[in-house]
């Protein structure tokens, strides 16, 4: 499994004392970016490529609060991929403590030139390499 | 039906153009402080008086694009509402298009000197507002 | 003076338990942006007629801290205008006790085709309005 | 001189198409505790023994966008301190192409039971840490 490791800063946490809820969704882009990288699909050349990724929906269930100077480890696995939908999940830890943070998942579409898209047509390569990647025969670890 | 308004700000647009995802969250809550004002619940007055409402979930199904000086409507309701937990459900729309612009939920506790309790038994009579709300016979609109 | 309003958002606070500072430059753009409306040059019309205005510097003096649900109120003026640079001032005060919460300011050039341009000479009519508000003969409230 | 680097983030750009510009004060925040992380003056270590050190100004002059996935790396060093009030000075570079992205200040003072303080006063060991970094005998690197 792919781990995304990134510090809790102070500008993401609240008035309660803990990291504001809505920062666990730009972690998981973080992640799912960093993933996507160590996959050999990095989001940049993607975009650079012509085509958008956006994100179709996100779902989060806070576990244990987490508060600044924390370490977070975010664990990225696909969770399902069929060429024109990407699903991913997440697995959020707190790596002092070993506790489960959060666990989240989101689902993506693909564009080009503002329609959606199978990726499997419009760009085999990176087509191969979720699929390969969605059917667990390369976790992203080796290349991490 | 409660319905907070707001304008996309510039600093919410991403870089594909549209608001980034993760500012749904926020709008959420935003919409969420505002209904809360509006049915005498401020979340203001709820942590002046001890209680603190963490949130245990969030979900957002993004519908249709949204960018920089759009006006969203965010329409709030609560879902359930058992006295330990409070589930309220959001609907997006561009006012100007009325198209769909995200659907949402999200789910809460309540602390109290950080321990998760029953409002009905610390705090009755905000109980009993989210009660009634709850049921549907008081919807925020009387004093919005 | 135009003055541009908002309450302070729960997500915008951090564990100090007030606003956190970064936000303060957020306001600032919402302010510019409403002005920029109040004076009849809509920011959304200029970037759809290729015309894109970064930010060159800023700066902000923070007075008084500002927390959850205050209402902030931003007075929004020209301090200088010569065609290719805005220089624009800002006074942010809470509403309820007048206090002053900030002071700042911040610097603009205009962008056309990518390159620096000078308005006078890419966008007369838009020139004439800012170089008329700069001189004081509109200051926006009319249109307000 | 003390160097944090890190990546700008999707969320962190704007429909620009580059880096918005409220999130250079983060930066700032981010290299700032890392680099008092570094010199041993962790601040959560400090909030813990009841000193809070609040921003009293900030000032970014922006000098070449940067945008998603640049490694931006932040040069940190303390400008003054004389056991009241601390200046952080701040110069941030693209790491590719070693052009200057932008260059920052800020401000900051200290509270003790929500009251401005010395910190010579109040917590002699921190302060003998920042009077010796700025004078230039430690700068950090050697812990960094």
């Amino acid at each position: 499994m792919f781990t995304y490791k990134r510090k809790v800063q102070y500008h993401e946490t609240d008035k309660m004392g803990i990291t504001h809820h809505a920062n666990y969704i730009k972690w998981m882009e973080e992640a799912r970016v960093a993933f996507l990288d160590s996959i050999g699909l990095p989001f940049r050349k993607m975009e650079e490529g012509g085509i958008l990724s956006p994100v179709v929906a996100v779902s989060v269930e806070y576990k244990t609060p987490s508060t600044f100077d924390d370490e977070i480890q975010v664990e990225v696995g696909v969770e399902k991929y069929n060429g024109v939908e990407l699903s991913v999940r997440y697995l959020m830890k707190n790596t002092a403590t070993g506790s489960v943070v959060a666990t989240a998942a989101s689902r993506h579409c693909f564009l080009k030139d503002g329609r959606i898209c199978s990726l499997k047509r419009v760009a085999a390569p990176m087509h191969e390499i979720l699929d390969r990647v969605a059917r667990g025969t390369d976790t992203g670890e080796t290349n991490g």
